[in-house]
């Protein structure tokens, strides 16, 4: 299952894949004129000529664009997968044949072949990790300490990532650099709220082809990504009810019009429970005990533990596929409940993962991110830092430009005005 | 590519599709309980023993349970495919193997082949006709005047196909009874706008993988369908734009809040287009002219004539699939029209059309139409007949039991009230 | 407090309240395009010269320009009030001091003056009866069956009436013609759905000031009024909550995106509730029991009994006014039940009414219904008769114009098209 | 017009307005549990004690509770308007007779008299100044150099305040500590969203009953208040254009399906306008000459310069009230404009200001401000501060509490999870 090309070093599923590939990222590349010019940009500049970087990303057609901005701009790089399911084999295969980056990565593959390709990737000795989820990151912290000096800085993507970054550095191991891309604005504002919403609903659809309207969605999460799945959801005709532990947060949902529970009380009224928390089994044994049956749980999070399948698995009598990427676990106790894609990013798992229009803000930040590490190479404290707002802003206008729209601009009398303080009422 | 099994006839695509299309059917069946009852009624009563049927429908896994519904009732069902695009190959294999009934349908078949299948449907000398745009009735009227004293009567599904019964009405061709489910309060309310409104976005994202937040996007038509469309479409972020030529559906689209616009004003205007008129060429040369570069459209009226995809061809430098069910007309004014789905049903095309929980009231309304037929066989006039009110009452009631919902029932006093004339301030 | 002007008999509040009146009718006329054109066409054709007409409706601006319109036609008009808390005062003198239209009509005004001013209509003699509710209508039939034979007919503005009028029908009573205002698609579409979804939650925000945001709301019926009432709910923050009879509608609701409960159910959640049902004690005491402490009750359905309040007083140990329009029962049980405008109609009550932009569609359907009777006089049936669709779409039409909105006409091929029955897939 | 009770200095506009004051101040209490339940503990602890308090705010229901919260805690509390139009003269009687809190505020007060009110407050030689828009810091800084001794330090409840006092600070003349109340999460999440959105809508149905359904509505500016507004107007039916500088947040309208135009092209298609910018001229005479005849503009920002009324009354022939807070602008060229309130905050001139369920957490943010302020005085450095986290948080739950709503809390392996970094895919 391994093709190995004469030219490079690679694990994809079929190279053959690749006119299939070529032809998705060619059609993603219109939803994504920001990128665009930052790759015709870094084409001349060459601003990562002579450094090793890897990119640990779902293997997409949009992270097929970043790979292809950056090598545009002199990177060696690799690429491997942030996630066992999230995976486009025709992409990695364009991207191997097509554009000649070395790819490790093949949808489905099991844990121990994942952590091979983190491995591979570091033995590249990158200069600059792009990161998703921090796995990367982690492991060259734990295992590749004499690694650390080659590295100018990473670059993460998820509010996970950022939340075990936060981590390391607390513990004092993050010795170097990160960028903060989640906390980018035109970032997560997007990404994580429209990109996650449409695409949670249609991994869900896809998966399932039930209808939505008029059924009890359960969002496990009101942070970005829970906003953005209940406002979706909601748009579709379901019911929504959240559960929170954030107090800020619940009152927000509360307001925006949907129903706030603990969980144990959602539990037995859901018919579709999402959950997006970034946090370990927030839907758990005593929440499966009491679910209708033929309730269906999925996770939209980054990793594949929020749901606790374990615990699923051991009170289960049978386990079958009933579709693709559909799951009925027939438990002891006489109801099922019906697991979509195995508990992982439900999105990369059942469809396509975010739509390329809010990936070209985002990974125009990464790109961006990347450039940002080398130019202050050396300068920056090591820790977390913020993507500068002028980057934030310049990536709102270039996308606002792209998409044919005109703002207004501040009058002087104006500029005068917020500069002052004199004049009141 | 045309199998026989050795026990009937029928031209499905593999019959070794068949478990996948078992597993789909049976997960189908989850979400259609009140076809369920039905059948199971049917299965005792037996109200279409020694009866032949045809039902030309879209060959889905909800078609399939109302196919096995019927033969449970006793008929002698033939199936053919409503449209060349939105048979499902694994649900007719199926159909054929596990429950031995003939199906003649595939997935892009064309025009001659459906055209072919009408006839074997019609040979059958049925005394039933499901119809789903009323192709078989219309050929029946044309050619085979011959077999209407067979015919006990007729149902018809669609707004296109009730249309067409009138016109047939009124041209004194329509001389057997003819039962509109379409207008069924549980048919259109639920089907046309729920059903219609998520598969067809369903479609378009499984086609594109575009972000319809901020897009504008153009509903042709604001009857059922239309308003399903259209308040989906606001629910995943787009601005939606209303054509219409009706000025009281047009004012009801404004007071939803949508723009409302002649075409010709929303052409240039729109990223992607829907037609849900059953109208012909409600897109045309005159409009796919000023379109902005790129611009997207499809249908999801019955026929595929609502686009003038003929202009479109003859105005094209190259026609190139740029993703499945994804054509790309390159024009020769410079610009491109993307096309999905060849201007076919696009949630049929694309995605897996209606899904189930709103197909259990619509082939409900079809398996009690045909027993209504049969029940008053020789006593219905010729002519559009209603589903009587009762019928549709008692289908939302089972619909509502079976979804655990419970609702109030008019007090004594209350009945006598609304009774009552006399008390009044 | 009754007035007497040299020039006409009349009871309104005080004439000297007139020039508000005039502003708040001028500022009204704004939104009522149609009506003006209606009016200045009967200024120049004067279709009811000779005839004595009876106006029973909510004295407001709108209906100010109605009765304005009716004598610009050459009626002899007398206006009532249809509600004792819905009546304008200023308006009322306005259309006394400025227009020479006979009013009887009070805000306030007790029972017995209700039902005075409804014998003073009647001694009118009229030869058309515009009702809204059908009190006029039943006070003549089962009190002065003498007047009958002047009359040509009746129109009829509410639900309600028509429902009573349908009993009268059913009861042989009903013996002369009446159109169903009610039923014209300009008028329930845009009247009953966005006039009553705005000006209720108009009625209650004036009378409480509280935020609806976060709250439970509790629709006590789902039908044009109550979709309104919900939608409008759900778009200022609400949660809202659906009651219903039917099993047709409470799956609309479902379907919606709505929770629907019995009443039972629904009581101890809701912290507002809105009767719209023209239903009897659709909120009583079993309800009232089980209440939140400081629920708040109020009903936009026609008349004041769809919520108990005899049961109320009977278990209040104290009523107490705590905002104008807003009274608190403090009940035995401990808890208190807040009611907004006594019951009655809260948008006439607390707020304006209907905004004019629906009225002005609604009275152009009366307007010309008035005008239909006339012409037809002797021709048409007793019973209900509907609006010509006819003037139902010219209505649209011209709105649409006002409005400033295009749409599209079918083009000579689509008209073709749609006519023919032969072209199928 | 000036009263003075033998008790207390005071300027407000009728003592024998105290009693309906009295009551819709209770009523209002209702609503704010949050609040209630920090005055019962300021009423123990007085942590005012010896202080002497001036707050600028504007003279609503809710407002009462926080003075009467301030006495409660012991403050010497002196109350100014903090806007011309926003005082309900009611609640300021109530204040002085019932509660013996000295008030200088009059509904319709001149500039001369709000700058003098303003100076009375000064010369109450404060400890502490709650402030709405900075105009007493204003002054004081400009005027009064020789109190800042005195000052403990100044509370901010507004956005426009917030710029201003950061305008102050880069001018170097901020010198002591200011709590930016307005960046409490608990504050602009609700109170600037959900209040404002509601409010600013109440107040424009109010002042011209008008049908929001299918209207234009032109948002000017989407932050917090420009982001409740729109979502509101389009919940109400209304077709939203929204209007920016921003680019992020012009992205972020689109995103929500919100049409963006630059103003130049916004006006001419708007029905009504509404700023909420907090800078000058928003609306200009460019854009008030393109806009439809009989256009209604309002504000709903802190100050009256959003709308540059000056251009409009150098260019009207006629200034004319056509309903109570409803101006029409005839302008010299044939069309008119109409002018809201004056273009003050439309909420509080033509309704009630912000419903009391979410002034009770912002309120409760100034209370707790104070407090903090004097807990630590001489210790927090001069310049902007922000509300503690744990305040937040703890309003947020006391209000969840109060509402009857429960959430999760983490687990202790939850916890352990989220401050592990080691555990990945």
């Amino acid at each position: 299952m391994t093709a190995t090309s004469p030219r490079l070093k690679h694990e994809v599923k079929d190279l053959a894949l690749a006119p299939l590939g070529r032809q998705r990222i060619e059609w993603a590349g219109r939803e994504m004129p920001v990128l665009r010019q930052i790759r015709d940009r870094f084409a001349q500049e060459k601003p990562f000529a002579g450094l090793r970087l890897v990119a640990c990303a779902h293997i997409t057609t949009e992270t097929a664009h970043l790979a292809i901005a950056l090598k545009a701009g002199g990177a060696d790089a690799v690429l491997i997968a942030s996630n066992p399911l999230s995976t486009q084999d025709d992409v990695a295969a364009s991207l191997v044949l097509d554009h000649e980056i070395p790819v490790f990565a093949q949808k489905g593959e099991d844990n121990a072949t994942y952590n091979r390709h983190v491995q591979i990737a570091l033995d590249h000795r990158p200069n600059i990790i792009i990161d998703d989820g921090s796995d990367v990151v982690a492991t060259l912290v734990q295992e590749r300490q004499n690694q650390i000096a080659d590295l100018i800085g990473t670059t993460e993507e998820t509010t996970t990532g950022i939340v075990r970054l936060r981590a390391m550095f607390k513990d004092g191991v993050l010795t170097f650099p990160a960028v903060n891309v989640n906390d980018a604005d035109t970032k997560h504002f997007f990404d994580n709220r429209y990109g996650t919403g449409q695409s949670t609903l249609d991994g869900i659809i896809r998966a399932t082809n039930i209808l939505l309207a008029g059924k009890n969605v359960v969002v496990v999460g009101y942070g970005w990504c829970g906003k953005g799945t209940a406002l979706r959801a909601r748009g579709m005709g379901a019911n929504v009810i959240v559960t929170e532990i954030d107090p800020i947060k619940a009152i927000e949902a509360v307001m925006d019009g949907f129903r706030v529970l603990p969980m144990a009380e959602a539990a037995p009224q859901g018919d579709i429970f999402i959950t997006v928390t970034g946090n370990k089994h927030v839907v758990r044994g005593e929440h499966f005990d009491v679910m209708k049956d033929g309730a269906i749980v999925c996770n939209s999070g980054h990793f594949d533990l929020e749901l606790d399948l374990k615990y699923l698995a051991a009170n289960a009598k049978e386990i079958k596929e009933v579709r693709p990427f559909t799951e009925e676990y027939k438990l002891t106790n006489g109801k099922s409940v019906v697991v979509l894609g195995q508990g992982r990013l439900i999105n990369l798992a059942a469809a396509e993962g975010h739509p390329s229009a809010v990936m070209d803000m985002s990974f125009a930040n990464q790109a961006l991110a990347c450039e940002y590490l080398v130019k202050n190479k050396g300068k920056l404290a090591p820790g977390l830092h913020s993507i500068p707002v002028e980057v934030d802003q310049e990536i709102a206008r270039l996308k606002l430009q792209a998409m044919g729209i005109y703002i207004d601009s501040l009058t002087p009398e104006q500029i005068e005005y917020i500069n002052s303080w004199t004049s009141g009422t």
